[in-house]
């Protein structure tokens, strides 16, 4: 639940008025994303999200972002699509912070994740990954296994008041994570965090991938892991093996796996789980005074972990071969 | 800030279908307001607001709101209208509570108040006072005096956390507003609550009034007292004389005020500058472990209560008589 920075009436009038969207009829702020602030902005024109990018963005980062969903959008990725105001920038400031108004897109993101929930996202994932082939911006993922070492230590010292012995595990994940991840599958932009409340549905099918923000360039089949993370485990920390099967068969069918990628999967699966373990692991350790965002759970994420360390191979999440 | 329920993608289209609005779209959980939990839903016929009644929110108190609000919307008030659904109700379940969904308004509340929105706020005021007159149903204001001695109670004890000798200083003042407070004012529908968040304007006009919750049957000239305190103070505690001016003006343009009206308002403004002190005063002390809103300051109402109380006439908001 987000909304950091109240925006005046004032301020907005004459922001909007920098694009050709005729009057602004609403502003409300939405309650959702972490990162940012987001409002949902009427105007004659129709809907349209602005969004303030608050600290955790790094500005630097910015253009790759508002680059990458106006190339995703004119490859026919339905993403948020930058709004170019009259003198063509489509990044600007307002309140302090870099903003960008993006259109709005229709569907709802889904409570209770069903297979064809699943299976919509793998195929929603294979044609990012297709789109993006052709995008020449290049990002590096600052939360891959270059990145985890320094977040371990920032945790480690405390990690025991969420569970005892849980430094000693991740130290040990950690090392092995560090000395066998792997160093040449292929390569293209990824969105890094395609949790379900970044995907809209409409009725059963794909409406809207959101919030780019994590987006970056790594391996593709490690965002298979971390959908394979965010999508297929049910509350109680099992997989469902159906619905990995759907959200694999299904980004199959448009993007194949290599044998290579297919023997990763299950190490990346690990490394995925332990990305988002140690990230929430902060927030958790690191909530600010008087924080109007309740931190999410780091355990999900070490069980899902622990489930991945037993794996064998890709076969345990459902697949023939 | 609010949303406290999470309404699903299933339940809220199974409960849209109820109306003649076509397929959902969107739906954005609506950071701001305290008291319910606000959607913005977008469905084929256009925007509307879902509102999610929560526990602050007397459920016998419902009727009145939705039965008000459609009369006011049917004498042309600017105001959320109530729709009922293909089986005539305007008030239903969702997610185990109360829920209605009513008509979105064009507008933004100011954040920066000027002149030009007092006189505006009090054109509404009086227009709102006008419409309820021929409202037959009645709801006994349980923030009034008579409700006051129990919040004082619920605080005195802890009330010197918030500003040292501040016990005693309420005491007086209540004890003074209960002997003196006025019994034979004209009596009407009141909002109660009109602070700026709950009124948008399209440039310098009034577009919309919003949020009925606390509306009930009490002195009208006591709803102009409650507007005084919410819009015609500055931020370093003095009071405003041009908006105050503007305020009254306007509405007595509108609707006259009785010289027993105008006698009464700086006890009347003490009165309701208590009652808002009360009410942040309990929410203060009284914060729930993790919540997500964060509390407003009650010692704002009392540098307004202060000013009140050295007020020898209502000339002393800038009136002539």
């Amino acid at each position: 639940m987000a909304v950091y920075t109240d925006v005046s009436d004032d301020e907005l009038r004459a922001f909007v008025a920098l694009y050709d969207l005729g009057e602004v009829l609403a502003c409300k702020g939405i309650a959702e994303g972490v990162e940012n602030s987001n409002y949902l902005v009427t105007t004659e024109a129709g809907n349209f999200i602005l969004t303030l990018y608050e600290k955790r963005v790094a500005r630097a980062d910015l253009p790759f972002f508002i680059a990458l969903m106006e190339h995703l959008a004119g490859q026919g990725v339905a993403c948020p699509t930058p709004l170019r105001g009259r003198d063509g920038r489509a990044l600007r400031e307002l309140c302090g912070r870099p903003a960008a108004m993006v259109t709005f897109l229709a569907g709802m993101w889904p409570r209770r994740i069903q297979p064809f929930h699943c299976a919509g996202v793998g195929r929603a994932l294979a044609a990012l990954h297709a789109a993006g082939a052709s995008f020449s911006m290049r990002r590096a993922n600052d939360l891959s296994v270059a990145g985890w070492r320094r977040l371990f230590e920032a945790c480690a010292a405390r990690a025991g008041e969420v569970q005892p012995g849980l430094a000693d595990e991740l130290a040990a994940e950690l090392a092995l994570l560090e000395r066998e991840w792997p160093q040449d599958l292929p390569v293209g932009v990824i969105h890094a965090d395609l949790f379900p409340d970044n995907v809209f549905f409409r009725d059963r099918t794909v409406s809207g991938l959101i919030d780019f923000y994590f987006a970056c360039t790594d391996f593709l089949v490690y965002d298979v892991a971390i959908c394979l993370n965010a999508w297929c485990f049910e509350a109680d920390g099992s997989l469902n093996v159906t619905k990995a099967r759907a959200l694999l068969d299904n980004y199959r069918q448009e993007r194949g796996l290599t044998a290579a990628e297919l023997a990763a999967l299950p190490l990346l699966a690990r490394g995925s789980a332990l990305r988002f373990l140690l990230t929430r692991l902060y927030d958790w350790l690191n909530q600010p005074q008087g924080a109007l965002v309740r931190p999410k759970d780091p355990l999900e994420f070490l069980r899902k972990l622990r489930f991945h360390r037993r794996v064998l191979s890709s076969r345990d999440y459902g697949l023939d071969g």
